[in-house]
């Protein structure tokens, strides 16, 4: 009996981690797939078309736009990312697991244009634990740090839009607990409702 | 950080294997604890008072009824059988997860009675498995396997007021479902209030 694929949102403040227990799930379960966004930056060195990103120009961008083929976008510096609503679709119609690992504005769009995505909140264990990893990047500026602290308090009173908090204190306990809920969501009756049918039609004919 | 257990209740129509899944599930997660009914009926040999069940006069039963004080309680051949809220609660409060093994009726007033429950709906693997399961209860009379047949049939109709449905194919796997089952629930935002307001808490003074 086929079943549709599951669509599973990881979101979360920055220094949450969500790249981090992402790959962890994609090197534990093969039968998941992370979407790959759509952008008009230019690629850089090693990035490949159709692995990294769909590298487009903005004209096919904003036709996208458009024509709703986004289950979200953002414009950054610019440039614009976005994630295209059909090749999630086709994944999904081919029984895949899709993974999306996005911000908390994107995660917001996905729920509107797709609410039966399954969201997961990530997080930090503790206020001193998020404030180490946004700091520990020495890339960032005090003024960008500042900032990214003050969006992340606004970011968490978010959660409870979202379906699942997943505390990212040990990487493989936060992948196995997405795990955890993708296989429970797998088991909502309305993802079965063909096997309902099915045994239902057996039983009245015993 | 304390959080208060969960209940989680296993219907489904006969045939499906509640039995045979709840005590693998409970032999396999010592954390989680079954539910002792209250029942009017005599003890049989072996049968202990807090084990199999609490034995309980019918007025003392009545009393209960009268309080409030079952999350669900059926009549069969005039003896009472229930599930007393006191003792359910009691252990949810200490943390414990209860297990709670029942008809789809007392599973409809449990929903009413305490809808934070996580409710599974366990059914066999098809209709030919079924029928095997509820066939092969050597004692029973033809008549009485015809009226559990008509009822399961009647039983998986409501499938769609449970959380869940899992199939009961191969015991290990169902069993570890539900476990999945419980993992993920227990992520729930709205069961995680007090880490959430303690992570914002944190979060707001960096």
């Amino acid at each position: 009996m086929f079943r549709p694929g599951l669509l599973i949102v990881i979101s979360g403040p920055s220094g949450a981690g969500k790249g981090t227990v992402c790959r962890a799930l994609l090197e534990h379960y093969p039968e998941l797939v992370l979407s790959v966004s759509k952008t008009t930056r230019l690629p850089r060195a090693g990035e490949q078309d159709g692995v990294s990103y769909f590298f487009v120009s903005k004209a096919d961008f904003e036709a996208g736009i458009s024509a709703g083929d986004f289950l979200e976008y953002a414009i950054v510096y610019g440039e614009f990312y976005g994630t295209p609503r059909q090749g999630v679709q086709q994944l999904l119609e081919a029984g895949r697991d899709v993974l999306l690992e996005i911000d908390t504005q994107g995660a917001r769009q996905v729920r509107e244009n797709f609410p039966a995505g399954v969201f997961v909140f990530l997080v930090p264990p503790s206020g001193a634990e998020l404030y180490a990893r946004i700091t520990g990047r020495a890339t960032e500026s005090e003024e960008k740090i500042r900032q990214r602290l003050s969006e992340a308090a606004a970011e968490i009173a978010q959660v409870y839009m979202y379906d699942y908090i997943v505390v990212n204190d040990v990487v493989e306990k936060a992948r196995d607990e997405i795990a955890a809920v993708i296989r429970a969501e797998k088991c909502r009756p309305t993802r079965n409702i063909e096997l309902i049918e099915g045994l239902s039609g057996e039983v009245m004919f015993l």
